[in-house]
Parts: C-alpha cells; sequence; structure tokens
C-alpha cells in the first residue's frame, strides 16, 4: 500500500532533504523512522530536495508498506526528532508519486528588512538596508508567466534540458519590517527560488533595474544571474497535486 | 561614564540570564565581550535575571567604561555571537541602576495550542489539548491588582520577605492557534510569569477555577502551587524606567 505524507521541518540543523556526504538530511531521518517503525530497509521519495538550513511547512513524500498501524502518523512522529514532524499521512492510489504527480509548487522567501532580530536569525534572510517594495513588486512581473528560466537556476542544462517554466504569481507583502515573497509556479529548478528572491532583493536595493532583469532573462545563460539568497529565509509551503487555481 | 544597553537574545542554547556551574550564559558573553573590546575586566549588571531558554527582546544591563567608542553598539555586537544583539546602548547617569532604577516589566508567554511545529518548538510552550481562552482571561483578573504571589514564584522568604507585587494587567490575545498572555507588572519573582503561565493554562484546560485560583492566591504558600510553564514560551519584552502609563 502506498501513502502520501505531508511532513513540516525546521531545516537549521540539516544539510537538506537528501543526504550529502554523511551529513544529517530530512529524508535520512524519515526513512530511519519508517525502518525502525516497520522493522524494514525503507525509503521515502520526496517531492523534491530542499537545501541545507531551508524549511518546510508541506512537503510532500511518499512511501510504501504492507504493515498496519492504528495511527500511522503518530508511529512515524514518534520516531522523529523535535524538528521535523509529518501533519498528515493518508493511503493513496498505487500510482501516486510525490515527484512526478506534482502539479505545483508555493515556496515562501522571508525578508528581515528591520532591525537585526537573533529570534529570526535562522528563520529570515537579514537585508540591513532599506529595501525599496514598489522596485521588487515592479521586478518580479518579469519573473510571472511562462519563460525559460535558464539563467535564473543553477540545474544543469544535460541533467534537464528544457527549463521552461510557469510562474502564476509572486506576491509581495511586508508587515511589521518582514518581507514576504510568495512564490507560486508548476515547477522550480535548483536554487531557483532563491535566486530569483535575492534577484528582487538587489532590485529593492537599487542595484539592479527591472530592464536589466528582463535582458537576463532573455539571455537564457547560467552566467547571467550570480545572485542567491540565503537558504534560511526560504520554506516549502505546499506542494499541489491538482491544477492550480489562484488563490 | 555609565552606559545602559537594552539587549534581544535567543535563550534557545543558553542556561539563562546568569552563570551556573560553568554553562553557557548571556551575561557572560556580555562580560566577555565587554572586556574584548574594553580590554579589561567588565562585569554587566543586568535588569533582572532570566531562566534557560527562556528569550528577551529587550532586557537591559547596564556597566562603566572611561574608554571612548565611535560605536559602541557595534562594537559590542562584533564580539557577540548572532543569537545576542544589542538594540540600543547610550550613555547614562551615574545613578542609573538597571535593577534597581526598573519601574515595571513587561513579559509575553506564547503558547502553540495548534498542531505541533517544528519551526516553533524553541518559541512557543506547546499544549496539544484546545484551551479555553474565556476561563483563561476570568482566571487572570484573580493576579490582576497588588497582591502577595508567595503562593506563585520560588524566591525564598529568607531571601525576598515582601512578596508584594503588583500586576498591572494581563493582556490575552490569540491569533492563528498562538495565544499570548502579557504580562505588565511592577516586578516579578522567581518562575512568578511562567507558574502564573501555567496556572492560567491549567484554568483552560479546565484543571483548576477560578475560585480554586483565588484560594491559592490566599494562601500565601509555597506548597500552593505545583504550576510551572516551559521556558521557552517567555519573552522579557520591555523594562521600564519611568512610571508606568497603561498602554
Amino acid at each position: 500500500m502506498r501513502y502520501k505524507a505531508i511532513v513540516s521541518y525546521d531545516g537549521t540543523s540539516y544539510a537538506g532533504w537528501q543526504t550529502q556526504n554523511d551529513q544529517p538530511s530530512i529524508q535520512q531521518c524519515l526513512n530511519q523512522a519508517l525502518s525502525k517503525i516497520t522493522n524494514t530497509d525503507m525509503k521515502v521519495t520526496g517531492a523534491g530536495r530542499t537545501d541545507g538550513k531551508v524549511h518546510a511547512k508541506g512537503q510532500v513524500f511518499h512511501f510504501d508498506t504492507d504493515k498496519s498501524f492504528k495511527d500511522l502518523k503518530q508511529a512515524i512522529n514518534s520516531q522523529l526528532p523535535e524538528d521535523i514532524y509529518v501533519v498528515d499521512c493518508q493511503q493513496v492510489d498505487e500510482d501516486f508519486h510525490a515527484r512526478f504527480s506534482a502539479r505545483w509548487k508555493h515556496y515562501d522567501y522571508l525578508i528581515n528588512n528591520g532591525q537585526y532580530d537573533p529570534l529570526l536569525r535562522n528563520y529570515t534572510a537579514y537585508i540591513a538596508r532599506p529595501l525599496n517594495l514598489q522596485a521588487i513588486k515592479q521586478a518580479a512581473k518579469v519573473f510571472e508567466g511562462t519563460h525559460d528560466f535558464t539563467s535564473f537556476n543553477a540545474t544543469k542544462k544535460e541533467e534537464i534540458s528544457d527549463q521552461v517554466r510557469t510562474v502564476y504569481k509572486i506576491d509581495i507583502v511586508e508587515e511589521k519590517g518582514i518581507i514576504k515573497l510568495s512564490f507560486y509556479g508548476d515547477g522550480f529548478l535548483r536554487y531557483m527560488v532563491r535566486m530569483l528572491s535575492q534577484t528582487l532583493i538587489e532590485a529593492g536595493l537599487g542595484k539592479v533595474t527591472t530592464e536589466e532583469i528582463t535582458r537576463m532573462l532573455s539571455a537564457k545563460d547560467k552566467q547571467a544571474c550570480h545572485y542567491n539568497g540565503q537558504p534560511q529565509g526560504l520554506y516549502l509551503i505546499e506542494v499541489g497535486y491538482d491544477a492550480y487555481n489562484m488563490h
């Protein structure tokens, strides 16, 4: 039987979703928890990878097991560290695949643009100089829609040749010195949200114009953009498995 | 010359404000930072102690130095770890004393009463069962005003015999599953805010009535209350040096 689970985590202490060089990973913790409760060797499949220090409120993974549990969610959580928590776990059709069935994703990027706050240091990118919100909103329009995002991600073309993606929308709100960039799209390549976010930050600092960003996008060139946002500001909020509806 | 400084910190990795048994403390970090930049042995005096894992947005301390700095605040921060940050530092009259001159304090106690959230685990007390906000508000009325708080703190009578304190008000608000208890008072004894907070939580769980809390308070007995809230929900928000004005 196949199960779909939604997991929330504080990425601060992890090298990312996927294990690299024996560093701690979210996936490894989930594999170990499931292996422990099923007494078999388990491997979960995630909707996508998150980088080191990146957080998630709604990462999705699937796994298969024929063991039965009174409360599978509770059983998994009982074996997880306190910075990882399965918020939902449901049996699904055998053809459900956390990655291939995903239709859209929602990421938030949080920027502390006020006074430095030690309580937010692992949970926001910190930008000391004041950002021009109107400039950020104007620049974000460049990215909305369907574009070849070759210039704004680090996935090699040999790995994934088609780097055309649709960004349905980028919402930008500011509250009490915290700026939130919300990205909704049909898929995001490696570092894409962080590169888009840092580009918008540079626009807000007046270091790059909307016209220059438009040219960077048109260039479809891996050397066009050297901006990459601090990882701790990034949150994977939701993975959608139905058609995206503007909301 | 005497200086007053306001400091914000994430208490997660500290045994508290004051050093105990060679465990890391906020005060020690500040002493070390100031000793380093002044090249003398410095000791700061805080407005009060905070317990291990307790946070602060506006703890106050004072210190004396005759060295001059172009930007003292920046100089201190350059020697502090990233989870401690001096938000303000000003020269004050020689008779200013961080503890003895303090007129009132404001503490917040944050409770996550929604789904467990790994991102909030070090920054809220977690209470899984739903709390009755009306019961909490009713119980809080027992504590407002001037009372002998002997039953609701852990400071020994031999240490401080007069345990009469005034709680100006307790504000209670709920937003998105997070309940915030805000305490304003002329002084709080050891564990007092955490004991009051946990008593209000128990009232919200229906485990103790307003009448029982009233009797506990009247008892003036160190054995009357065995409730003590989780430390990571507590924040020292502000220390006031002027007369308290309801706000």
